[in-house]
């Protein structure tokens, strides 16, 4: 694959940024989707050049590299991080290597990205926020790739909770069902395995949907109660590396090899409840388990004056309810998130021409890039990383303590 | 009005049951349109005659049997439960003197029908159903009502799952939405006054999903974790008797007096996670500030081969996914719940002609009349009722309990 | 229901009107709900009498009479008309005997209410219109059962129109879907016989929507296009009497019997476009062959300031885009129409407990004994009735002469 | 995307295929986003280049090379299409030039993708089939850009209606509902002039849905009956170029200059109904009026045995019902395209995370590299287009001659 990445003529005016991708797999290839894409639909103060990829096994690494058109392959993310023609380490492994690589990015001078969760504890996460804000004296940024906060019409949905349309919160209540693991043989993949994957859909789905009530309310939690469930706790072991319920881009399910079977070590499903900072209540749900829901994350808030619903497998829109409005004519209403004054639709196709799921890892690399290019901190940090951590061990330690209702640390 | 009620040529064959209803308000007029509608649409071994109806306004009864056709007006339930020509006694009044008119019904030899929630308290639903099981020695039925079991769609739902299509159960979401409390000037009503209503959104919606949740599941709860809020701690009293959230049949809105304002004693939501028999978990949220919300009540089944999903506010589509099929076909299907094969649809219009909130009055009428002419315990039972009524008090228990898991008694 | 202090006192006070009504099969049993209910929901001028119903079976239409409440029954429709005690005559047999039915009803002193289509052919029609102006001056009174203008989310958008909501009119686009043709061996029933019938697709269901259009729209269609089609010409001959695609009240699908097929008279689909006074352009679909499609009635209306849509199937929702509003907030909203202040639903049940099919009955009967008590004349009238004749007609003039352009005659 | 195992080693190994484009506004931007990503996703026999794109503008169109990552600029298409680097010409202008680039690359030897419609009239349609046979015998293919055929979601339903899931047609309905002129302050743009756009909805809006009809029948149109319209017949004329409702990519709506107003010379809004070669009916209906309508391509077709409906306001979704199934349990699914083995999907990302519009135009690159990779014909084909010119026609033809039912040219 020999396009010329980002060959502007007036490169020489927009500064690049050079970026550094640890990992290939499902976030690899939508980060990579992510960097290539931004310069041709937004315009940029600095110019994403996909300069290194790294994964361990260096033939696959190279095949990654061609197929999503990064100029360089490393097998050692050691060394894909002291090189000098990267200026950004964009993260994309499995949470139990996010601290490791994440510090030494820093140490080594360079800007950070890295997917969510930020860690599989807090103690890791607290250690990346506290050499991320001492970075950021030196100018080194550092974000959490929580990337449904650049759905547009999520950020259509933070817009009008800062404009004051819903009133006082009363409500937030969150689901994010998928069913990949119905089936009780699909194989025991590393996202079934605690030493690897941190927890379960706790880690996965929650933390998504953690930071999102968070984000879209403007507020935090103070205290959860929780259940958690391992439906099914032995599963074949596979016979050979998969990571989820992908398709195409990580590869297609491994067979499952005649290695027997091993221990579920995570939740199944995480199911919480708790309250904010305003006295709201909160509900959340995250299960693998949901039949025929697929990439079910719903969200609905409600005010005193108004409430707001979204579905992610209906991206493209939002609910909106107008809650003074004369009753006779009120309803919740179709946003179609699709018009040039929305949220990143300025740069893109006219009215009622819908985005994907991969847009939002374009909206986050536009943001990113300005962050950098302005010097001002991004949003997501890595503090609101940690936070999102600190919600998740207040959920595990309540579900241990018989769902006692459990602050959530500061 | 001077409708002969029931006036058939026939009415030699087909013995009457005489009922006696004690309430005029809402329920007093859903249950009015279920008994006298019943016999107009299906094929009944007893025919249903309005006997009396009470209340303790003498010029108000009066209107109210005019004008839902009941042939006699009493203003002391007592007088009603003696009456000769009552074989039935239907229940309509707030929770609060539920028990002391349906023993002294049963007591007196009649068949009882009560609202739901069966009682304020688990001590007075216990010894509702003590009694109740003792009449039934002499013949006397007993039953609660929980209407949502009878709407065509929660029906098909139920049958669905003792079919077997949706395999092991792992997920019950259930949330009773509503919004009629949202204005901080709404008055004080009966409704939002412990002593009166037992409890606010918990008793009112809650009772009905925690009966429907376990009555789709086929299985009961075993514990809770809850939390429970309320909003608006003081309201301007109202200047006259309301009951809620209702228009017309129990009038409107009652303007404000100046009697300045009062404590609101009762919940107004209430968020509960628990686990069933069987191991799947269960959310619920029951809540009158959804704003923009008005009847929604929505539940949500999820089993290793299929889910099924209902919503109150589009009550005649039952929503169905089949896990079993191909992939590349599956979806959640919208099944018009109006087909002549459909529950309570054999004797209604043709299909995709819908039917309303009332029917489920009319059907349980229906149920309730077979029941007793075929001498069988009627669903849903007082013991059912008092399970129930413990699943509330478990809630209310973790509530208090700083949502500590809280098992249900048996 | 029960407003008590608007409670008309006894009933002596309130004077009856008495009603005769020919025919009960689905129509019957549907506009006896009506008459039955109307008094016990609303607050009347007049008390709706059952006071005989007619049909030729004399076994069948006693039953019927049992049945529906209905306090005598006749076997002659002239025997009825002749009663002393029937006010108003009530006509819910096929089309080929309304013009007889209704004149000799009107020439002896009646009020009519005819089911829709007024007639099978624009020369009846003009009859009867004639004869009702001609009873009109003597204050005789005649009506048109168009029942769909009276579902509270119809008369809704008519409001909204009226208020000028939608602005100048450019597009009503209308379908009525059914599918109990699918199957080519569903018999040959009376709705496929032209004799009987008048036409098929195009009688039953065009007629609806050609009526609720230009109600909705507040105009008329000044030409038409048509295609017509039969796609099954030859169908099983029934067993014995069946009317449709019904269910319960009127009876399961006759077996066919053993007596060969016959043709198929009527069109089995009807398809037009066509022009409003204002300009604006229509389009029509009716067919019986849109497989899983029940009861689909969709219309939606697109003006210069805004836009309305309604789905039979969902018959509580009106769905309304105000295009007065700012894009970046604007969308289709769904309205819940079981507020207070939509239409009828002052007297129904609490916002979000929505109302069936057979309450656009009730409502009828609650505008028309309006009408009578005030001496207005209720709409739609006959005029309108033949009008929308006058479409259908033109419809199949069209259909016949290759489409081309036909006016509508004035 | 990449499936490492299937990666195609060194670029040297496959071809290249270099793409010179005519057009840099929406569909250029669409384009591009094909050419850029197709690569990335698929694995392809042939690696496309973006060689050259070509504009009138100097400046304009350098500005678009580099923001949309072509090689080379161009100001005068002819010289594109002599270059030596380019093997396809990708035609993006408006309709009324198609014919003569496609004619000349055509003759210079050259692949041709051409934007629908084919052409503005039917003449040139039929010569740039003409010379596509032609070239066809020398090894160069054609293709027309419908690039709806793309979406996953319609691409499976032509695979479930090729599988006979849908058995005989009986009814396609079809709207494409737009609503950019509402406002009759917009612009008088090149899209609403005849000489430029050859028609108005008809060409933009209702080619597509007769393409996306006719493939997804499996059959073809016979014959039409239509009505058109214009509703607002004099514009201001626009300061500058702009060419519809675009925002983003081809810039925002061009300010309006003093110039004054200038005619509507293209219909608004087209009606019409069919006949397939089968009988089953047609219905379109193609308008830039329908009010909060932003991209309402929806299409249904119903069958003997099932039902499929879409709208590309939800594109991700396909609406099916089997009318194979019983009656209780059947009802239209809502299927979320974007499983594995769905369309295009096993390249794309898990479950749940869909794709946008303008995937469909990587899609359409997938398809076309294959096809030249093969020699095999790409569909739809010139000769396609060239019939659904003849549609058009028809259609024009018929509105002007009183909707006479019109038969379409073979």
């Amino acid at each position: 694959m020999a396009q010329p990445q980002q060959s502007e003529g007036t490169e020489g005016e927009t500064p690049p940024l050079r970026v550094g991708m640890v990992g290939y797999a499902f976030m690899g290839a939508a980060h990579s989707q992510g960097w290539r894409t931004v310069g041709r639909v937004f315009d940029l103060p600095r110019r994403p050049v996909l300069a290194a990829i790294c994964g361990r096994d260096g033939a696959a690494v190279r095949a990654a590299a061609d197929r999503h058109g990064w100029a360089a392959a490393e097998t050692d993310w050691r060394a894909l991080i002291e090189r000098d023609d990267v200026d950004l380490v964009d993260i994309c492994t499995p949470g139990d290597s996010h601290a490791e690589i994440a510090l030494a990015a820093l140490a080594a001078g360079k800007h950070v990205l890295c997917e969510k969760p930020l860690a599989n504890t807090v103690e890791e996460a607290a250690a990346m926020t506290a050499a991320a804000e001492e970075a950021c004296g030196r100018g080194q940024l550092a974000m959490v790739g929580f990337n449904y906060r650049r759905v547009p019409a999520t950020a259509l949905a933070r817009r009008m909770v800062a404009e004051g349309r819903l009133g006082s919160l009363r409500h937030v209540r969150v689901t994010y069902l998928q069913d990949w693991l119905v089936d009780p043989e699909f194989p025991l993949t590393w996202r079934l395995r605690r030493e690897l994957a941190g927890s379960g859909a706790l880690g996965d789905l929650g933390a998504h949907i953690v930071d999102l009530a968070q984000h879209l309310a403007g507020e935090r939690l103070t205290g959860v109660s929780a259940l958690t469930e391992t439906f099914v706790r032995e599963r074949p072991l596979p016979g050979g590396p998969t990571s989820g319920p992908t398709s195409g881009p990580t590869g297609g399910l491994t067979a499952v090899s005649a290695l027997g079977t091993g221990q579920v070590t995570v939740d199944d499903a995480a199911l919480f409840t708790g309250r904010f900072a305003s006295g709201a209540l909160a509900s959340f749900e995250a299960t693998r388990y949901a039949t025929g829901r697929k990439n079910a994350l719903r969200i609905e808030l409600n005010g005193e004056r108004g409430s707001l619903a979204f579905d992610l497998e209906r991206l493209n829109e939002l609910s909106y309810h107008d809650g003074t409005e004369p009753g006779a004519h009120a309803g919740f209403r179709r946003i179609l998130v699709t018009q040039p004054d929305h949220p990143y639709l300025e740069a893109w196709w006219p009215p009622g021409h819908g985005l994907g799921y991969e847009h939002t890892f374009v909206h986050q690399a536009r943001d990113l890039i300005h962050a950098i290019a302005e010097g001002r901190r991004p949003e997501p940090s890595f503090a609101d990383g940690l936070q999102v951590q600190r919600v998740l061990a207040a959920v595990e330690e309540s579900a241990e303590k018989n769902s006692v209702y459990t602050p959530i640390a500061v």
